[in-house]
């Protein structure tokens, strides 16, 4: 497929997604307003947190779908917005785990009714409250939503069982993901490598890559072998994705990236960046730097810095090439089809082209 | 039924819903296995805070199946079971957004890990985050498993989707009761009556009364004249269940209740009872007391008492009795069969004989 078809085809798939989507939340809003207009605002609230993100998984959802023969376009549709959906739930909990008011510039759900409560006259404290209890309502609507989104597809029996057990799964293991993440970060020593690895895959590459693809092949009616195929691929895919997150979350561009690059400093966020760089001499010379909430520009380059000169920077893009790599291997497998290659080759690249 | 039948036939439902339960948490500590020990723990304290109830909502869903002439109770029990997650999954989330570590007197999923932290040796604040953020993670298990119990129940195509849509009217309720309730508690002035009983209708009576009673019809088959009366006698019957609840959080004996007496005065929970005493005089003498966290018997003795001559108490007894009524109002409708009759009018009589 050439450029433009295949923006052209981007587009008409995004717009299917956003109008499941749209019409879910249409059709919430409505019940909703029966019980009363602060509901509605609540759900207000989550679609504001739902559109306008960049629909990854549902663009993995019909990669594989279409490339493995799949044509009913609607049902794809409906299996990305459950799992985009269920990120959206992810997310808005792991912000109340994560104590974050913000998210990309803008307040989140929790931020949204801490502001608001803060205009109705609460105090500091109780307003952040009132912000994260509306977060844990409205992660809950979106997490049991999920499942009904798939529920509710109209496939076939078998296909509808498969679907779930695929979001279970994603959901299970990403559960799984958090609570490590939880534990790391109030563990007093610098988490290894390997279980920073072990939590990124099961806290986001699951449900975000493994999933979506696998989904996405089902749906087709792809062949066993095909579907596992893919799950290995999304796992090592899901990897290189989140140690690129992590670099570009200190190096990256915030122009392209939307994020700041002081931010992971001043949170002191533990990546396989800060994994690696915790046994070299240079961080040990600045690490007193990282996690100051208050850290200046001037320092932050100094911890950059220390994360260049100690080969923290290269080895996490090393690392992120070999998982990229190793998921490109998996798709040069003999089951896999050249059109699905073809659809996921880019994938890979674009991961590949945002490390040097 | 007699006596001795009625308990034999309870005993005989409550072990056919926990084991669908034990087999559930069996192979989710299976699963779970393969993510690490903190996991297999994480769904132990689950599987501990939801065992041990009084399986109240299973109960409902049999006491409507088998009266309307349902008899495959493994079905039952699978549904009871969904009905049973769903109240753990919003209980645990309520705890959280309440800031509760201790429920019925033993540390919940928040307690038991905000004390794992602090051997662990974090400090009082972090400690406690990190209890509410496994807490965050084990409701949501437990709320998306709900779903999957209905899910894989077995029973016919069109029966479980009616299933699930009153799983999912269950759970849309509550989660406006819920929000409706922060807003309350955060409200500058005392909320009128009506308000509250629209959210305690809300938050607890549709997932605790309607839906199973509802649930538990469906499953059978039953027409919809009847599914409906049933969710009307449930609505009726969990308001006088809240309001009696209420009366008890003050008045109770703490040993029928298991709860103490002087917690919803020491925590200023704004009930029935509080709503009503706000316009009497004899109230506002004392009512600078209600909400003081270090409230002593003497004083809490005080309060009582102005509850009982400004004429709270009578009201909020009067009220349940009037809500139970209507609710028996509703069974003697002639297209209610004769056994569910039998089988309902116990209930209502259990609630009306725990207020004077």
């Amino acid at each position: 497929m050439d450029g433009p078809d295949r923006l052209l085809t981007a587009t008409k798939r995004r717009e299917l997604v956003d109008a499941v989507l749209g019409r879910f939340f249409s059709l919430a809003r409505t019940r909703a307003a029966a019980l009363g207009p602060d509901y509605v605002e609540l759900w207000e609230a989550l679609e504001a947190n739902t559109v306008g993100g960049k629909r990854f998984r549902p663009r993995l959802v019909f990669s594989a779908y279409t490339a493995l023969g799949g044509c009913d376009d609607e049902a794809a549709a409906n299996v990305g917005a459950a799992f985009e959906l269920l990120h959206t739930a992810l997310i808005v909990h792991d912000d109340v785990i994560d104590r974050d008011f913000v998210r990309r510039g803008s307040p989140n759900i929790s931020g949204t009714y801490r502001d608001r409560a803060v205009r109705r006259g609460a105090s500091g404290a109780d307003a952040e409250h009132q912000g994260i209890s509306a977060a844990v309502i409205a992660g809950d609507l979106a997490l049991f939503n999920a499942y009904r989104l798939i529920d509710r597809s109209g496939v076939a029996d078998d296909v509808r069982s498969a679907l779930l057990d695929l979001l279970d799964e994603a959901m299970f293991a990403s559960a799984a993901g958090e609570l490590i993440d939880v534990d790391l970060a109030g563990a007093p020593e610098v988490p290894k490598v390997d279980d920073i690895l072990w939590m990124e895959r099961l806290k986001t590459a699951v449900y975000s890559f493994e999933g979506p693809l696998q989904a996405g092949a089902v749906l087709a009616g792809a062949a066993p072998t095909v579907v596992a195929a893919l799950g290995e691929f999304g796992r090592e895919m899901g990897i290189a994705y989140q140690i690129v997150d992590d670099v570009l979350g200190v190096f990256g561009a915030e122009e392209e990236t939307g994020k700041t690059t002081i931010g992971d400093l001043r949170e002191g966020k533990r990546t396989v960046l800060i994994a690696y760089a915790d046994s070299t001499p240079q961080w040990g010379a600045v690490a007193h730097l990282f996690g100051d909430p208050e850290l200046c520009e001037e320092d932050a380059g100094r911890l950059r810095g220390a994360l260049i000169d100690g080969g923290a920077r290269e080895f996490a893009e090393g690392l992120a090439r070999y998982y990229a790599n190793r998921a490109l291997a998996r798709l040069a497998e003999p089951h896999i089809p050249t059109a699905l290659r073809a659809e996921l080759h880019p994938i890979a690249d674009a991961v590949l082209s945002r490390v040097r």
